[in-house]
């Protein structure tokens, strides 16, 4: 196992790279405010190493390749100027961890928390998520999903703009203000997950694909060519995802990942990235004796995804089940714009406590048959909620549920979910009842994309007839998606507040409620008409 | 996914080989009595590939190293001439399948006999085991499994020496003969089990070192530097392997696989080979819905070996336990000597029927503490055997059991293994009681290995105070080791085999007996006295 990037070694920094079809490749350090160049050795075909003895921890370098230009290392650890700036070597030995007694968490008892690190405090930073943890600990909640951590371009992004896999977020602190967050909540029994993207790459500041074929043009997707997970070379692309696998779980103490939109993750190979994902955490969880889970984002409704690797399955702990939001949100709202189209009639509810929605019928929205069969899959496999960051920010206007419906119908939503036989997922401020929105924002600096994504917003929302929905370029429509201080609560919020407080408390004390079981469940749906 | 070696493909023949640090690789080609050469690409660094218009199955070729010599391909489907001379390009769609109905069988409803195509009949061939599959049914086995048929140096070799992992041996006839074999198994209701050793190559005539690094010093095993799982350019063996399991299980419909002797197997990877192997494995029993399995020979009492890949284990359905067969034979025979000094003791049945022996405790033969807990793994994980051609075939004469014991003792012993609750593997001709000795024989040209080896065999029994023991090259001992044809029987031949016949059939109809449970089994077992 070849250790690519930076790393720490006796004496000095390793340096290691692939970098595919060049004639010349170097490593350029910053030091002292002087630029230096050292030539790499090239070890293998393609693959590039060095060793600076001397350096340590701190050290700002970047790549040159041939006369492109010099660019961050694609194992970057840190990137403090930002996605086009220079990495930085860290050291992952010098962080005291404090956790050593915790053991994690089963999924089946998980009450999880949606974070975005940047707008969940006024200071969007990891300190301000870890000042808050007395805040969770009286909600109730005892897991919070961060939505991906990894450095995107300008000051804010939801995070599915990454520039690499493996670099903390300049803008939301340091690596060891994410070590002491996930320290702290450990410390609260309160276990991590990771939202993390490996089907595709983000649009501005990604130099990744300058190094070699990360991508290929055998499949596309809504973000381009795929990452190449079959095609040839793609051994490097394997090797960055499980290396990073362990970076997280090994280096940070992540105790699950969320991999986003797995079904934008083309691979034809005889093991399926995926499993080989899975076995990587399982070999961790038995090495390190912590409970690890993985957790997939799928569109697809397809049980293999969560089936066993024992039974040829890709061997994801759980997945999220849209379906599940999807037919409480048409019915609470009675929408039925773009995919709602394929929802709406409350006597849904009955089998989406029990299955996926979709097993097989026919889809309006999507044109043909969708789905397999779910009903043998456990309850713990399947993460839902009724509001998250995509559900709420994916609408032109940012609206949350308690911005669409009155409060009756929030507490009802509540009951449904905690009463769900699955893994309840709330978004940061539904416990409360916010209004502000969750709207979409970007801070690119490269004045082409400013442009196109201002324009390319408004063009998405036409189909749905939504009309001069917010500039996700205007910092306004950053700091308008902040959630609103507690102390400028209102009384309702207060009330809805105690209510998810209680709800939790009963969802995980309860001996039926804490170990939800969908065999021994029943549903019954009375009426037949929308409940608006 | 790259295809190796010879692939017939619209038009001619595609050629790749993985040839390390070469300057120039050609396709050498016998036919019409010409050699003809065709320089090969390297496409990508060590790659080297060619398409050769026109050509078809039945092609001669060799592959040509810069100036070292021509050597066999190391994914050769055939060696017509043996280890050293022309590999056969094969099609493998020419054959037609008749098992379309064939969907597998499960572990624990197996009764294995393991078979030696060389001696199993006189003919030595598959052809000699397909003419006998009567027999088998009459007998009631329902899974046969195969010692190695790969291709092996001179005429008769237990199969452990083969030059690679592709070549169906010529002394035992080709592809075809082999596909029939198995087709006719399916007919009959039987499942084919094939041992392949992936822990070491063959002393003579295996030249897939020439190739490249398919071998590490990291590691040594009782054959020398290990098979490169881990080290620079471990990426070939493991796909070599992992192509020879999709190979046997697709194009040969094999089954189940044997590993021989994973413990000599060493990766350090972060996900081991055996979990790739056990993955591929049931991604091919899924996309063909026919229930296939791999089976482990492992002397570590390891339970991770046999534990579920969701759970971090190596995944093998089921391993070899030698602790069951060490227990009985030393009971029954009163041997003390080598490894059977850390057994004898009656009641070590009671324990072995329902984990392994050695769960922790120091042995003597290893001088440390050995094995883990195995008790919470189902019985079906544990194939188990009075004989096999290991513990018959590794004594310097041979002897089968029925050399050693009179034939009560002989029906005892079956009456232990077709009533444990586990998998049971009879050796040919155990069913009957054979006295022909299972000698260990071996047909090398190489003249320093021939002197080695039956010097080498000499040495080794000393420790264990025998002497004289039959010269492995010798002709005589390979002849000496065939099974006696029926005809020539004796009443207590014909006498056991109907005792078999009976307790197979009990073992696969009785309620109890045919769905073993070690949970619901007692063992008692009565005096403390050596049974001899």
């Amino acid at each position: 196992m070849l250790k690519m990037g930076a790393s720490i070694i006796n004496g000095g920094v390793s340096f290691r790279v692939f970098a595919y079809n060049r004639k010349r490749v170097a490593l350029v350090v910053h030091r002292n405010g002087r630029e230096e160049v050292f030539p790499m050795t090239e070890e293998e075909p393609h693959l590039y190493s060095t060793v600076l003895e001397g350096a340590g921890p701190g050290l700002l370098y970047k790549f040159r390749l041939d006369d492109e230009g010099d660019f961050p290392d694609p194992y970057s650890h840190y990137q403090p100027e930002g996605v086009h700036g220079f990495s930085q070597v860290i050291d992952h030995n010098s962080y005291r961890w404090q956790d050593e007694n915790w053991r994690g968490r089963n999924l089946e008892e998980l009450v999880i928390m949606e974070i975005h690190v940047g707008t969940f405090s006024q200071e969007g930073t990891f300190k301000g998520v870890l000042e808050r943890l007395d805040y969770l600990r009286e909600l109730g909640v005892n897991a919070i999903e961060l939505m991906p951590v990894v450095q995107t371009p300008g000051r804010w992004n939801w995070g599915y703009d990454g520039a690499n896999l493996f670099s903390v977020n300049n803008n939301y602190g340091t690596p060891d203000d994410l070590k002491q967050l996930i320290d702290s909540c450990h410390r609260e029994q309160i276990a991590v997950i990771l939202d993390v993207v490996y089907n595709h790459f983000g649009p501005e500041g990604n130099y990744i694909p300058v190094y070699g074929p990360y991508l290929t043009d055998k499949y596309q997707t809504p973000w381009g060519p795929a990452v190449n997970y079959d095609d040839r070379y793609s051994r490097y692309t394997r090797k960055m995802v499980l290396d990073n696998i362990r970076y997280w779980l090994e280096d940070y103490h992540i105790d699950g990942l969320r991999l986003d939109a797995v079904h934008a993750i083309k691979d034809s190979s005889p093991i399926h990235i995926l499993q080989e994902i899975a076995l990587t955490v399982r070999n961790l969880s038995l090495k390190q004796n912590r409970r690890k889970f993985v957790i997939a984002e799928s569109d697809a409704n397809d049980s293999r995804l969560i089936n066993p690797l024992d039974r040829g399955g890709y061997g994801m702990d759980a997945q999220w089940m849209d379906d599940f939001h999807h037919c409480i949100h048409t019915v609470l709202t009675g929408e039925h714009q773009g995919y709602y189209i394929d929802y709406g009639w409350p006597e849904y509810l009955e089998k989406v406590f029990k299955n996926y929605l979709y097993t097989g019928q026919y889809s309006r929205y999507w044109g043909k048959k969708r789905g397999t069969d779910g009903s043998r899959n456990p309850g713990r496999q399947f993460v839902v909620a009724i509001q998250n960051h995509d559900q709420v920010g994916n609408r032109g206007w940012g609206e949350r549920l308690a911005a669409l419906v009155d409060f009756p119908y929030l507490k009802a939503a509540a009951g449904l979910l905690f009463f769900a036989p699955y893994v309840p997922l709330i978004f940061m401020g539904e416990e409360y009842g916010e209004k502000n929105p969750f709207l979409f924002f970007t801070d690119y600096q490269d004045p082409e994309l400013k442009r196109n994504i201002s324009l390319g917003r408004k063009e998405e929302f036409k189909k749905f007839g939504w009309q001069e929905i917010p500039d996700p370029q205007d910092p306004a429509t950053f700091y308008r998606s902040r959630l609103t201080p507690r102390r400028l609560w209102r009384e309702e919020n207060r009330r809805l507040f105690r209510y998810y407080r209680d709800l939790i408390a009963l969802r995980l004390s309860h001996p039926v409620l804490k170990e939800p079981d969908k065999r021994n469940l029943e549903i019954k749906v009375d009426g037949v008409s929308r409940l608006v």
